[in-house]
Parts: C-alpha cells; structure tokens; sequence
C-alpha cells in the first residue's frame, strides 16, 4: 500500500489575511501524513506594483506579467511570502523548506507563446522533478511552493498556482496514494454563490459537465475543475475544495470531486 | 582524508553587475568540488527602498532594519536574487538550490540585543544546520544562501552575509576539508587603496595586527579580516580574499590569509 501524501493549494485570500493564513497553517501542520503547500500571491503583489509605479495589463481577467511585474511576483511571492510561511511553519516545529521551480530543477516550464495573446513572462508546467521533491519529503522536509518556475535557460517565469498544485499531485501519485486540497475562502462549490451554506458536496465528472452548462459553475472556478479532474483523470485519488478548517476535518462542508 | 568543500561569499558589487555576476557564476560552477554560495544584497534593496519611501537609516555606516526595510531585504535577497542566480546557475547545468536561514531550519539567529543601539531585525546566528546543509550537498546539489535568517520562533532575521559564510565554512570543517572565498571587487588586501596592484599576497595573524595599526587596514575591511580570521582558528583550511576571478586560477593575485 502506497504512503499518503497531500497536496494542498492556498489562494491569494488566504494570505492576504494574517489571522487566516496563521488558523491555516495550524490546520496544515495537524495533517499527520507527508504534505506539500502550494501557495499563490495574493493583492501583496499588486499593491507593490502599484507604490512603483508599475501597470498591470489584464485579457480577459488574466494578468500579463511584463518584466517589471515578474520582478515583482519573484520578490513577493518567492521572497517575502515563501520566507514568512516557511519562518512560521518552522516555529510551529514543522520543517518546512520554501523552495520555486527553479530550486534544485523542482519545476521546469515554457514561456506561453506569443500568439495569439502575449502574456508576457507566464509559464506552462514542462516537467515536474518528482525525484528530487520526493528527496525532500524522505527527509522530513515539508516543501512550500511559490508559484516562481523557471524555464531551464535562465528565465523565470511566473506560474499558475493550481495548476503547479495538480501537476505535482499527479506527478507525486507514482509512488504516493496522493489528495489535493483546493482552499479558499469558500467552504466548497456553492449551488448558489450567494449562500455560503449551498455547498455542492460531491461532484462527479458527468455533474461538472452540467453544472458548467447551467452556468452554476463559471469564470474564475472553471480552471479549478478543469485541474481537479485532470488530477483524478491522472491516478490522484482524492480532490477536496474548500475553506481551510476542513482539510483536517473533513466532517466539515466541503466538494468532494469525484470521476 | 576529507573531501575538499569551497565556501564562496559574493557581495553587492557583483551582484549589482549582471555581466560581472555572469562571469562570476561561470567561474564558480568550474570549481569542481562540492561548493555553497553565500550572497550579499547589493543596490536593488536600496533602491527599492528608496522609490518605497522608505527611509534607510545607519549608524556608524551599518544599516537599521526596520520592519519595512526587513521585507524589503527578504523580497530582494530572498525572492529576486536569490532566485535569479539559482535560475542562472540550473541554465549552466549546476544544480543550484536557493535557500534562506529559515528554509529546513539551515541557519538560526537570534535579533542583537537593542541596547546600547537598536539595530532592529537585525541577527546574530546562532546555529548553523550542517547536518542538513550536508544533506544537501550530498544529494549534488549547490546551496545558494541569502542573508535572511530566522530565530526560531517566526521571525525572519536580515544577517551578515560574511559572517554567515565563516558560520558555514566553520561547521562545515567537522566533515569537510574547507575553504572559504571572500570575493569582492578588488584583487585582494590593497597595501595602497588607489593602487589596484598592491594587493598583499599573504597575512598571517601578526601582520594582521600590524595592518591593522597602521590603519593599512581600516573600516569595512576589519570585519571581513575578523571574520577570515575566525574562520581559520576554528579549522577552516585556508581563507582567500579577491576578485571573482582568482577563485579558479589561485596564481591570479589575491590575498591568502593564514594564522
């Protein structure tokens, strides 16, 4: 039988928010299996930019990382954010080492091409290291993921944070009998975005499809599924969204993502 | 006989120099022994800080860090260049790994004591991790150090990039035969700091003292030679100050200290 391993993923609000990040990283440490945090940036990064004088460009709600934005995300989301979160996990007695894609080749990616959207220094996941992440987890490290990537020549790139999640769960799944955790400020895929209490308790590929068409499920949480499916279409075993508390409690409302 | 082991600090003015730094890094990856980096921060942080409006105060030419001057040290020693040279160095086929004090509890401090001045978040390191810096090491991989250190208990500590070189190379010397690189923008120890060619090939302990009181040796120089000096009193084989350059071909004139 395959050790478990867990794969968790906090979003921007999470961090924006220090009594939050503080109550989640509780929860993280009291999971007693081998676990891996993915975290994304959060308004840090934007704010930054925006004391500098430094424009951010959206298509279609998504950011374009210019240069001078990559800089940025590296300093906030590799530096300030990954520095403090492993700083915090360590005086909670956990061992936590904050690592990018470039780290010890952890994470290789390819610049998105040009066309037909330039989105400037944005990466699409090439090859995860899952040799030398699981080097880590051997040794009792608990790896923290910015979502920093590099191209294998030099360049950083700046990477999606969910996709990173599912693409090292997957990878991660050959010799563990691995979960990914989606947390956000929601306790699950809610029926009605509206009511926190209208939490979808489990959905199955063929619900997807309908809920998607129903347009219950739309704009910013269709890449989550779309990830989450591709993780269980790939042998994760378990794909989990919700808020913090329940990736201890899983008694606690929350999406079970089911094929 | 123990393997050899070269600890190699670089400071600001290679680092402010992107052509500079890229000879640098081709230099040190041809050291063909197990290596460890250790840098310094240079201008960026300074002028981050400045277009922050966030003011940089020192006494007696060392720098105060206060809370907002610590996140911009961790955002640019910890995220930016830490990150871009692991990402260099991975392109040249070296597998680097970027680390912080805090990542897998490396390096730990504790904040210097606010009397008679207050240096803020400012650390003095306490321990030196060399049981995992060797796990590192032995799994081929190049640790690459900033000076953001960590005390333990959550808090991130801006630190002494020379003194955590000595640190490293000292607790290195339990298992390794160690030497420890100080490169800088000069040659060496200059007898005569307009002439770039008198650089003192060798300084033993005494002329130590007696450079020193002369005031051959003077300023930001002492604490380097204290460090170097230290270093070699605790079984650090051999300690060399000079330019980048010299770090492969030892005929290059650089200054060898020795007790």
């Amino acid at each position: 039988m395959k050790t478990k391993l867990t794969v968790v993923k906090i979003g921007g609000e999470i961090i924006n928010n220090s009594d939050k990040l503080d109550a989640f990283l509780e929860d993280f440490i009291r999971l007693d299996q081998p676990k891996i945090l993915v975290h994304g940036g959060g308004k840090i990064a934007t704010e930054l930019s925006k004391k500098l004088g430094i424009k951010t460009r959206m298509h279609e709600g998504r950011r374009i990382t210019s240069k001078e934005n990559l800089d940025v995300v590296t300093m906030v989301y590799a530096g300030l954010i990954n520095k403090k979160i492993t700083a915090t996990l360590q005086a909670k007695g956990c061992n936590a080492v904050g690592l990018s894609g470039a780290d010890a080749n952890c994470i290789s990616a390819t610049k998105r091409p040009a066309n037909p959207i330039d989105y400037g220094f944005v990466g699409d996941i090439e090859t995860i290291n899952s040799k030398v992440i699981d080097l880590f987890v051997n040794n009792n490290m608990i790896p923290i993921f910015s979502a920093i990537c590099h191209d294998t020549n030099g360049q950083l790139l700046n990477t999606n944070a969910d996709t990173i999640a599912s693409e090292i769960a997957i990878s991660m799944s050959k010799q563990y009998d691995t979960d990914l955790f989606y947390c956000f400020e929601k306790k699950g895929v809610l029926m009605d975005v509206n009511d926190e209490n209208s939490v979808i308790e489990k959905i199955n590929s063929e619900d997807y499809q309908s809920l998607k068409s129903k347009k219950i499920i739309h704009d910013g949480m269709l890449p989550k599924m779309e990830n989450s499916f591709y993780a269980l279409n790939n042998k994760v075993s378990k794909v989990m969204i919700g808020n913090t508390s329940s990736i201890n409690n899983r008694d606690e409302a929350h999406t079970l993502l089911t094929l």
